[in-house]
């Protein structure tokens, strides 16, 4: 089963276009989740979100940062916690923003993508820099193990309009990354898809129609100020076709009104639990047609 | 001492640029080193090449793509190599092309940056697609821990011109990233640098004239096609002001000729040290004027 088929999937069997962030941070973690070191409260932490998310959401998506942050034994626990999240069903994105020239480009994709892999993930976010010689050895390795890739297209901070946003030739470099990956998206299926951040909405209108075929990760709802209407135009008529992250709003709900008076730390997987049941719901709103089963 | 300062100190100390590039792969690996795993293989391939190189230059590029392929494992060999290299008195660059939002960049930034970190590196590459906001955090933990970071400015592939030479308001995108790359360099006196490719010995001129402040990384040298007199015009009067890098021709010189021949897999260590010292020779015929001591 193809990546896109894979993705349509899990959507459809869980309703919903969650994505939820892996983003520890050891500062914000519930005191339960605190162990002697960083990298072992950040498996606990992130095994336990996983398991109160997986019968809710599709997907999750683990920032490799602040694994990466510990060392070689943060990398132990993003590789655990990886392996946890697929057992449970869920479809995997890591978010590593990787990309180097040619064949140091295929050891990040061959490493990274595919159940065969090391890291055994579904998806892999990707940066577009480096140019199409780079992304290709992305796509076959994506292609051939029925994962998928994510290339940035139009990130959520402010800073990313210092290059996106330039025009050359009469068109925004942005929407020159969205047709090539476009072109990418059909060929392989669906297999290739964009990031778009979800703090632009006139753009993830305009992405959406300049990438029908590309499945989009929709980062920046929440926390980054992202709303369900700004993101309901990623989305096909089905319903299908767009992830939505949220990570700091689920993970740390209990740092947050109001599920922090309503459940406080001590009860932070309900938290968790809630917030992510709230997201569903504002998407359920307004989405104008449902997630077809 | 900052990163341009103890830069400078290594280059005058080994009388040479060189930036030799750690790119394990397990197939051109000299029998003697291919253990039971790979990532110990590729550990104990790569201090062998440190012990042999540390006496001629003054620094070392691990390429985190070849030791993440094999997971954390992996990770666990890239985390020695370091240890080990910085303990040989070798200046480390961690190629990792890094890069992300805010506090997501500050998280790479603290955990590879510096000799408190979890990596330890002195240097990371870092990408730019992502904009100013992105850079900053790198910026700021490098200047607070006499580290540095490399941007890419015009990367050293044929692909790399998709996006880099494309031309907005008159500049193409790589002179824009190279005039941002100035800007820091000067503000944080050269803790900031750019990759620039030797394959591009044209923009090579340019660039070093639009960033005068920034040390350069240049890759492409030998396998790639670029040659001594390629990259003489990336260096200061003194010598200094560049790294020139080359990774198969040097840590697999038993595979090429006149190597291959001269030494074969059973010296494999010899055509090592016989590659970086004709390499050396090679950049000190090319430039005008030696490095001052």
């Amino acid at each position: 089963m193809s990546f896109s088929q894979l993705l349509s999937e899990v959507i459809r069997k869980k309703g919903n276009p969650v994505l939820v962030g892996l983003d520890p941070r050891f500062d914000s973690l519930p005191m339960p989740c605190r162990l002697d070191n960083v990298a072992d409260s950040f498996e606990r932490f992130c095994k336990e979100v996983i398991d109160i998310v997986a019968p809710l959401v599709p997907t999750v998506k683990p920032q490799a940062a602040f694994f990466e942050q510990y060392g070689a034994a943060g990398m132990t626990a993003l590789q655990n916690v990886i392996r946890y999240a697929k057992q449970q069903g869920l479809l995997v994105i890591f978010d590593g923003k990787r990309n180097d020239i040619g064949s140091t480009a295929e050891a990040y994709a061959a490493g990274i993508l595919g159940s065969e892999s090391a890291w055994g993930a579904d998806a892999l976010t990707v940066s577009p820099y480096l140019g199409d010689d780079s992304i290709e050895p992305f796509v076959e390795t994506a292609v051939q193990r029925n994962a998928g890739i994510y290339v940035l297209v139009k990130t959520s901070n402010i800073g990313g309009k210092m290059l996106q946003d330039l025009v050359a030739d009469g068109k925004p470099i942005y929407r020159r990354v969205a047709e090539y990956v476009e072109q990418l998206a059909q060929r392989t299926e669906g297999s290739v898809g964009a990031v778009v951040g979800a703090t632009w909405a006139e753009q993830l209108a305009e992405l959406r129609q300049v990438m029908p075929s590309a499945p989009l990760l929709i980062p920046g709802y929440g926390a980054q100020g992202g709303t369900a209407k700004d993101v309901a135009k990623a989305f096909y008529p089905d319903g299908l076709g767009a992830l939505i992250n949220n990570s700091r709003g689920l993970i740390f709900a209990h740092l947050n009104e109001p599920f922090k008076s309503q459940f406080g730390e001590s009860h932070w997987q309900d938290a968790v639990c809630a917030a992510a049941k709230q997201m569903i719901g504002e998407l359920h709103t307004a989405l104008t047609t449902g997630i077809e089963a």
